[in-house]
């Protein structure tokens, strides 16, 4: 029997802060085909509502410490504000969204980070990706949106990269489905040049990515980024893309 | 074909925020028989959040009013916080919660409130419970837990009373299932004195609660909340009961 198509779209927070941006995205979502997944990450509101409360944000080599009162403020911006908006918004468009966090039907089971030089406080990741209960969603109708939130099955919520918990889930479900991983991004895709729009490059092999992140032309989080999609391509998952708000159904850059 | 049991509990915020008790309450939960459905309410903590940011509540005749920025705070404080913190307690104790609102799988249909005197801004009324969807779940082998805010399918999510939502989905849900309605006070039960906690109120009849209402007995926020109730038990549901969170198990009031 031939898999049936599921399209991942991981959107960043600032889509979700854009209304105009927003609704543009989550149309060209909804035109997807097949059975979809909407991943979402955070964004500065988290930030800016955190420093509004007193609470300074803390950074270790550019990643965030989550300690209790920032893993408060993540749950709520994240799981509350923004995975709640977009599900209202993708409902209007007569898409069947369901949101979740990872700890909502043991969706994404993940352990605080541990073996670090840093202690990152309520940072997750992940062990693994319940894919059963994601493909009852899925067949049962709904189209879930994931926030980037997971738990450790102890009572813990952790907070948890969305780039990451996007390219795990098409991992995870690539031996069931023909998945299609699209990372939307600032940029219309990779760059040769960031400030040239036409520097689009439409397709990246592993080896020229390795070329390119010699050469700096490839630099600083892109390649965290790039470095999760060639993975989740390594790992079956049948096509990934780096898409921008724009570009969500077609250009951006395809990995090969 | 007998129809088979549905418990839905509705616990208030009070219950959410004490950790001690939510852990208790949970574990009874937990062993109620049948299918499950949580659902809970707000709390002290977003009217916290909201004078922390410099939002002063509104209330009109003791109901709140939900301006664009009491909006916000609710859904991340119901939607967010809460409803994560319940649902990853949960899956610590081996149920297999599903955190949603009404939004999510398009669960709760409401409207903004209209034709009242006052405007209450984004507060909704109940429109129509998706049995459909929530029978998919239950069936699925999850237990929803819902928390206090609809949407209105046009994008628009809307502050809905928790107790509205527990007693108006136990209704739709009473052709289906034999639904036993348990709304958890801070009280053990309908009491003859609030400060005897002997006098709790065994069973109460509609009319018994009637001349209970007259003598002044049952009064303030009780009204609403029994009205609710009896509403709920003349419509179908089997079972309705007002207890504490030290009796979600068995003993506080039973209607009938």
């Amino acid at each position: 029997m031939s898999k049936s198509t599921l399209n991942i779209l991981k959107i960043g927070g600032k889509v979700v802060e854009d209304e105009a941006i927003l609704d543009r995205v989550l149309n060209d979502f909804t035109q997807l085909g097949g059975y979809k997944i909407l991943v979402h990450g955070g964004g500065k509101r988290a930030s800016a509502l955190s420093e509004k409360l007193g609470i300074p944000a803390q950074m270790i080599d550019g990643r965030r410490v989550t300690d209790a009162h920032t893993l408060e403020i993540v749950t709520m911006v994240y799981a509350g504000l923004y995975n709640k908006r977009v599900v209202a918004r993708l409902q209007a468009k007569d898409c069947n969204a369901i949101g979740l966090s990872g700890a909502d039907g043991n969706l994404i089971l993940a352990h605080k980070r541990r073996g670090w030089k840093h202690d990152y406080g309520f940072a997750g990741d992940i062990d693994a990706v319940n894919t059963q209960s994601l493909i009852q969603l899925l067949e049962a109708g709904f189209t879930p949106v994931l926030c980037a939130i997971t738990h450790d099955k102890k009572g813990q919520l952790l907070n948890t990269n969305a780039d990451t918990i996007a390219a795990q889930t098409a991992q995870a479900l690539a031996s069931k489905h023909e998945v299609a991983l699209h990372l939307c991004l600032d940029l219309p895709g990779v760059m040769r040049d960031p400030n040239d729009l036409t520097s689009i490059i439409a397709s990246i092999t592993k080896r020229e990515y390795d070329n390119y992140k010699k050469q700096g032309i490839i630099s600083g989080g892109m390649i965290p980024k790039l470095d999760n999609a060639f993975t989740a391509l390594s790992k079956g998952v049948k096509q990934v893309r780096i898409c921008g708000p724009a570009s969500i159904r077609q250009g951006g850059t395809l990995l090969q």
